[in-house]
């Protein structure tokens, strides 16, 4: 570069480092896992698990997830079907910016919606979103209620909670499922990690 | 972990990877390094210098600016005053989730009220904020006018532009003041670098 000031450097273009070239020192690549499932299915925790897991392995990976994004960028959202799309949307948006930087980006939130869904999925390339689908039955979901939300749903002080009165649609296709109520946690991330490794992302 | 379902787990806590577990294992920590100036001032093209330079070093770095931001994020805002306000508290949360994996995120927004930068600054602890005024005289600017945006805002095609028909509010105590009409890109490059190292950043 010149020693000139910037006015001078009429012909000078921004040097921009390309997710090839964070893959590259990274040593892999990034992609979308999005977790999808009933409230108390386990995809927070499986997420933090599978990331705990990526870290280990000194990988570069992220979790999106209530804590860090419902009171931060989308605490401005309520529960109204427009409020929930554009929650997704904004979620869709982050993690591309996340697999943008060569991140591993992990989501975890209910997404109950196919065509919700749909959106985040082409926000990034078709190897880059790979679907988990956290499966497990609404009586199980229902007698582990970690955050007590069913008991309030059954009590009328959550209106259209997933499961209960607001829809859950199972994703059709799914690159991944696993079966919470059936699989223990560390198979769970096993089946994950054998995943990113067979699709050579890790 | 156990071999049991997730259900059975009914003690088991998510095992969160924190902030700290990443700078470890990055071997620096992590701030937002926040550029505010004129439209032409250089802020984007400062902001991907100082990245070229972190990602040299094998540092973990991201910038965000309009290219990434505003067709994706915030396309959903225009440029009145809420609208401008919403784009810069979004644009702070998802600084703090860069600033939360470890990462130095690089923003280049005019950003020409000091109280959207105040919400921006307030998200993050104190010294992981650092704002970077990058300093040029209206006159250079509009001079060098890269995008024909100043061309535009004079014969009235975009109206509230900052500098002609809309305020920028200089930053009263910023960290690091740029003046691009008499550095060097790679001085000032410089300059950025040694200030993170004298603040133990990196």
């Amino acid at each position: 570069m010149s020693q000139k000031p910037f006015a001078d450097n009429i012909h000078w273009h921004d040097s921009v480092v390309t997710k090839q070239d964070r893959s590259q020192l990274n040593g892999h690549k990034s992609c979308v896992l999005w977790f999808t499932g009933l409230s108390g299915s386990g995809k927070s925790t499986l997420a933090n698990a599978v990331n705990q897991r990526l870290f280990e392995k000194k990988l570069s990976s992220y979790v999106l997830d209530g804590d860090n994004v419902r009171h931060g960028l989308n605490g401005d959202l309520g529960f109204s079907p427009e409020d929930r799309q554009e929650n997704i949307r904004r979620i869709g948006e982050v993690s591309k910016l996340f697999v943008d930087n060569g991140t591993i980006v992990l989501t975890a939130f209910v997404s109950p919606y196919r065509d919700d869904r749909m959106i985040a999925r082409k926000l990034v390339a078709k190897e880059e979103f790979i679907e988990v689908y956290v499966k497990c039955n609404l009586e199980e979901c229902e007698n582990r209620d970690p955050k007590g939300l069913y008991k309030k749903a059954r009590n009328g002080e959550i209106p259209e909670f997933t499961g209960i009165s607001a829809p859950y649609e199972e994703p059709e296709s799914p690159e991944l499922v696993i079966s919470s109520d059936e699989t223990s946690i560390d198979t769970s991330v096993e089946q994950i990690i054998t995943f990113l490794e067979k699709k050579q992302i890790i």
